[in-house]
């Protein structure tokens, strides 16, 4: 691993992404070599999957299915990990780090979970792990976290970090359709899974969040620590009245610094369909793109745009982190030169939650209701009763003598309170269905 | 500077930007001691105007007006630039880089005109100078280019990077006032300077573009090989027809990757008053924020948004790069591990630069004419004798017996065509005044 011989980079997993890698490490050979003053080489890949290989043009790296023996060889010196899931990639990783390897990686399911555990080895190896792909693809949104914003104290973060939902959400936008057909078309486009639960229901949102709460406050968590809604439930209704009341509705990943009551501070982290004012620039957002705004005490809101998954953006992220690393190798002084998430270990601490019927804000509120006189009247009174004020109301045309639909926007309220209000108005006899929330953000 | 002890800061210039450098030093010195694991310690300042001491919480640093001896302090070991302009900036520079100092600065003017020189000198000297508050205030735009997205060859950069002229805009399309007197408002609330013209004729943005493009592409040029057009030409009508056309104006600075006749890469760049799509990212820039578009092969699209000038904001980049350089001194590997302008030195070098009139859009062209029967005659002739398309033409009212502005939507066309029929156009009788050009971006 002399200069003139470059960085060996070994890559396990020849997936979509996995071969975008390999491609770029080709095509964009020049371009590296110029930036970094020596090769990154592909030296050697391995994926159990043996046909992934035709077609992908290697460069001459060996290939075949023993990833071990990849960690092992001693011409890779950068592990590119793109097996994805908790299992054989984290044993992989590892190993890696055991080895004494640097490790690349796009996985937020397994960083969300093992986060702390991958990080605690990589330190005690003297290694890096850096895995800018794993959140928002080629975006560059967790090195501007970590080092140019590292001068602020971050007060929020609120992204658009799944850019299947995002797809949807603008289809069911632009078209009127209801979820399942824009689902239906989503997977026949190849944006959607045929299993599309980790996507729909926000868990790889709040895999991400997690990520991006853990580096803008040095929060020790899990993406068990994020309440977390999909974006199923939504209505073509609800997107159609959010346009009327001057919104849009996004899937949000949430995380706020907050005081509590008695001056301690909290943190607010959630991931949940959201109504945005349309005039901000995370309702412009549209199709299968991401964007993340950060705001620093000290920057002020900022916002980071771009392709969040695919091939070559996550390729983009993934040779970006192995030449970070290839640099600091040929530069004498790899491992923990900047702490992974941003705080040093010792600064990561679990920070007290902020329930989500704390949270105040105004929402809005999808009744279904009978179409009889005084029914309106029971709502709004069980929401006075509760204190909470109605700010617009639309009440829209029944189906033939079904349920008419009556939504609502309501004043700034505590969220236990309009909980509480929902629980007796759904028990009234002529509510027809549960009523639908959806918070509005307006301070992004 | 051993460990406990942190790194010395020293700060040379206390105007906007240093007073802000030291309110973040010294409010955030915790969440950046968390990052770093180690203080980032403010010990000397340097202003000839020692009124500028008052007021501003120093943190017991030392206070004096000798640079110099600041930069000769065995204390320091990066020195902070805020002095800005091209004569004491540069020399102050060498002398730290000279005596083993690293420099931040957020000096575009200096390192658009002498870059070179002082990365040059950096490099002999084996330290670092960083430069992200240059352009873009507090978005990490500089670092996302050089390390983010480094596996990429780099297509295009398109930029608001000038906040001042971005609030005048912003300020004329709301109003439908004049340039003259958005100009004094903005004057009167510190937006621009007693002389403006360093903002509104472009010359800061071509400033940072410079920068910019050499990132791109690898590019050895100076502010002097940026074609460079300001906003005093605008005027209500062009804002109102931007409008009326589906655009809005801005003021970009543009640099693309370009093949020339002979297959060979050249590079276009440039910074003038620019309509684009209304609905595009960048048109929802408004008031004195910047945002940049990078076009990168492998990222595809991206955009990066913030505040682009400002105490604060400014702030945030300059301690930001402090922290980048004190984490390299504690790792024991300060100098030279990224190329200051993404490519190596050796790899960077003068490119062909795309003239002009080798441009080919549409134009916007507003023509001020008699109100006479035949004049719109004899444009569209002279128009369609370089064969250049109208693809939306309106005629707007006369003021009482005044010449009648007329404007229209050019078809793509070279720009050497437009500009010989405008010489003609512009020659003929009945036209008032030369006529206006501006130039349409589509493909942001």
């Amino acid at each position: 691993m002399a200069r003139a011989e470059g960085v060996g980079v070994g890559l396990v997993g020849l997936g979509t992404v996995g071969a975008g890698v390999a491609q770029v490490l080709r095509e964009n050979a020049a371009v590296i070599a110029a930036r970094l003053g020596f090769p990154l080489r592909l030296v050697r890949v391995a994926d159990l999957d043996a046909s992934r290989a035709r077609g992908v043009d290697l460069g001459g790296a060996r290939f075949d299915g023993d990833a071990d023996a990849l960690v092992d060889d001693p011409e890779v010196a950068i592990v590119i990990e793109l097996i994805g899931g908790t299992g054989a990639a984290r044993r992989l990783i590892h190993r890696a780090l055991e080895r004494g390897k640097h490790v690349v990686t796009a996985n937020k399911a397994l960083l969300a979970e093992h986060g702390r555990e991958i990080f605690d080895a990589a330190a005690k190896a003297g290694v890096d792990v850096a895995f800018e792909g794993s959140v928002g693809g080629g975006i560059p949104i967790l090195r501007s976290m970590r080092e140019g914003l590292a001068a602020n104290r971050i007060d929020r973060v609120v992204g658009i970090v799944n850019g299947t939902t995002n797809y949807m959400l603008s289809e069911m936008e632009a078209t009127g359709e209801p979820f399942a057909a824009v689902l239906a078309r989503a997977q026949a486009l190849g944006y959607a899974e045929a299993d599309p639960s980790f996507d729909v229901d926000g868990v790889d949102a709040a895999h991400k969040l997690t990520l991006l709460a853990a580096m803008a406050f040095g929060a020790d968590l899990t993406h068990r620590d994020v309440p977390t809604e999909g974006i199923r439930g939504l209505t073509p209704l609800d997107v159609a009245a959010a346009r009327e009341f001057g919104y849009r509705i996004k899937l949000l990943g949430i995380a706020k610094r907050r005081e509590g009551p008695g001056g301690e501070e909290r943190i607010e982290v959630r991931v949940h369909p959201t109504m945005i004012p349309a005039s901000s620039l995370l309702a412009k957002v549209d199709g299968a793109m991401n964007a993340i705004a950060v705001h620093g005490d000290a920057v002020g809101p900022t916002l980071f745009y771009g392709a969040g998954a695919g091939r070559l953006p996550t390729a983009s992220a993934v040779v970006g982190d192995a030449m970070e690393i290839a640099r600091a190798i040929q530069h004498g002084s790899p491992g923990g030169r900047v702490a992974p998430l941003s705080f040093l270990a010792e600064a990561l601490r679990p920070r007290p939650l902020v329930p989500l019927a704390e949270l105040h804000g105004r929402v809005y509120l999808a009744f279904s209701v009978e179409d009889r006189p005084g029914v309106l009247g029971e709502i709004t009174s069980a929401l006075g009763a509760h204190e909470i004020g109605i700010s617009s109301l639309l009440q829209h045309r029944a189906d033939e003598g079904g349920p008419v639909p009556v939504v609502v926007l309501t004043h700034p309220a505590p969220e236990g309170a309009v909980r509480r209000a929902l629980d007796r108005i759904d028990a009234l006899p002529r509510v027809a269905a549960p009523t639908r929330l959806i918070r509005i953000e307006e301070d992004l």
